[in-house]
């Protein structure tokens, strides 16, 4: 059988561009044991993808050679199986690629069929596990404090956002528009939300922030992440999730001084989400009880058909998507 | 009874000078009920003392501020009490001044006098609980592990380098002098020892830690962090602790980018002792341990006489002092 993928042919030199991909097509293979055959059905487009391109070997995920199909996060359905964990029928969840057909692999998840596409996107897989590890494990926010959290209208910014207010945060969100800040303020019960477009996002952050700044959620990078360090209070903890804005420069952007890390006893702490995998259950069951408990929305930006992958995931730079953006395929 | 004290005039621009501090003569005053007379016979010389003079309400410890009494820890004898628990005769260790007298606190601890004073001083009293809260508490050290610290020579990074050494670890010394650097690796055994002041120290570096660096352990700042953060393993550990080369400059240095604490989840966490006095037990014994054990040596630079300190804190920020620096009274 006949199908169509999307392949990498160089990296990208700053931006991402519609000319590194290439669409081919393929043929899918006939199944050994154990193997079977994933007919995508919803395919996931990240801001980590950025990082998946650069040619870092000392990364946490293998880098996406020239050559190969683009790796994606996917939702599929098995249509042929030699393995009877996964059977003919079952949805499956797990690292695909930019392809109508994947062959699926042990780390595939098999999730029910009753489950919501938009819920399951949005909020319960990788952009959940990435707001449950982040908040819970790693910024391990207690009631009262102040956090704020940057890329605040995303995928994940908006999940931590919520699920902050449901721990007894104030939190203020950090996004790039008028528009996405009243969806925050408006919809998802942040107590502030600031444009960094703002040329005066300095004395902003300041007035929302009079007790200063317990817990910071990094997504973006950029002017902010000084900003916030400088507000930041003692025994603070800065959770390091993201630095979208620093993905396409080829010099990055240096940090803070680290003298207020010690003399504030702060704690910058990085993770990603391939470490914590074992934590998919937990995560599912947190997220599950936030959900049904009416502590979070979730809003969807769905794109049609493979092809809308290429241009669509550059608007994960620009800042442009509303919500958790993913393709239909 | 008229006693010598020194005190701090006006702030520090830039390095410590003599000029900012002043000798006065005190009386000691009549005792009230709970209160006790020490009489200082030892006082500890630190590099936190530079950022103690700075005028920073943000830092972990008020400032000392001019007209005030300059802050030491010290070591005393109890001359005259109204308090049972810190009886006449007593030994006891805590925040004392640079005076020949204080009054007493209820943070103070009564210490057995048999234990020496150099041994107290450098190994068991501040420069002990920093090294095991620092090291065993922040860094988490895991037998195999290659670490790094800077300072190594100085009074907390010589215990820390012997500490990794006795829990398994592969370690390098970053220092100031061949000096100090023969002595590392020849008296201490530091498994290499690196120059900070060689123009290769990037290179140096790179064929000391052919297996990068899991820990790093921060006392000084300046170019070796940059070139230590870019060795860093996946999920490493830099422990900041202090940055002795950035005290006396108005605008810091700007730390690392973020990006590769989020893509190779690092974790930078800053910590100071005065969080952590509830270990101070804890760390004894196990400071204790590693002594009874052979497993640490130490040498004190000892000054004499009150006076001394004026001049001789300095001999921390220019690196000149070889161990641990405290004054004899």
């Amino acid at each position: 059988m006949k199908y169509q993928a999307i392949k990498l042919v160089r990296r990208p030199v700053g931006d991402i561009t519609s000319d590194i991909f290439e669409r081919v097509e393929l043929e899918t293979p006939a199944l050994k044991d154990g193997e079977f055959l994933v007919r995508q059905t919803h395919m996931s487009l990240d801001p980590a993808m950025r990082t998946w391109l650069q040619d870092n070997e000392d990364s946490y995920i293998e880098p996406v050679r020239p050559g190969d199909i683009m790796r994606a996060y996917g939702i599929g359905d098995v249509v042929e199986s030699r393995n009877p964990a996964y059977p003919e029928g079952a949805r499956v969840v797990g690292v695909t690629g930019w392809a109508e057909y994947t062959l699926g692999g042990e780390d595939m998840q098999v999730v029910d069929r009753s489950v919501d596409i938009g819920a399951l996107m949005s909020v319960l897989y990788v952009p959940g596990l990435t707001a449950y590890v982040g908040l819970i494990k790693v910024g391990r926010p207690v009631s009262g404090e102040t956090m704020v959290v940057t890329g605040a209208a995303g995928s994940v910014g908006s999940l931590v956002g919520q699920m902050g207010k449901a721990e007894g945060l104030r939190v203020i969100g950090v996004a790039g528009s008028e528009e996405k800040c009243r969806w925050l303020e408006e919809e998802l019960g942040f107590d502030k939300a600031l444009n960094y477009k703002d040329p005066d996002l300095g004395e902003q952050l300041a007035a929302a922030t009079p007790d200063g700044i317990d817990l910071y959620f990094e997504n973006t990078g950029g002017p902010i992440q000084k900003l916030a360090f400088d507000r930041m209070n003692r025994l603070g903890r800065m959770v390091v999730c993201g630095n979208i804005a620093e993905y396409n420069n080829d010099v990055p952007t240096p940090g803070p001084s680290w003298v207020d890390i010690n003399l504030k006893a702060l704690r910058v702490e990085g993770f990603v989400i391939t470490d914590h995998y074992d934590k998919a259950e937990e995560s599912t069951l947190a997220m599950m009880g936030y959900l049904q408990k009416g502590q979070i929305k979730f809003r969807s930006h769905v794109l049609t058909g493979l092809d809308s992958a290429i241009e669509g995931v550059q608007l994960l730079f620009s800042g442009q998507n509303q919500g958790k953006l993913y393709v239909e395929l």
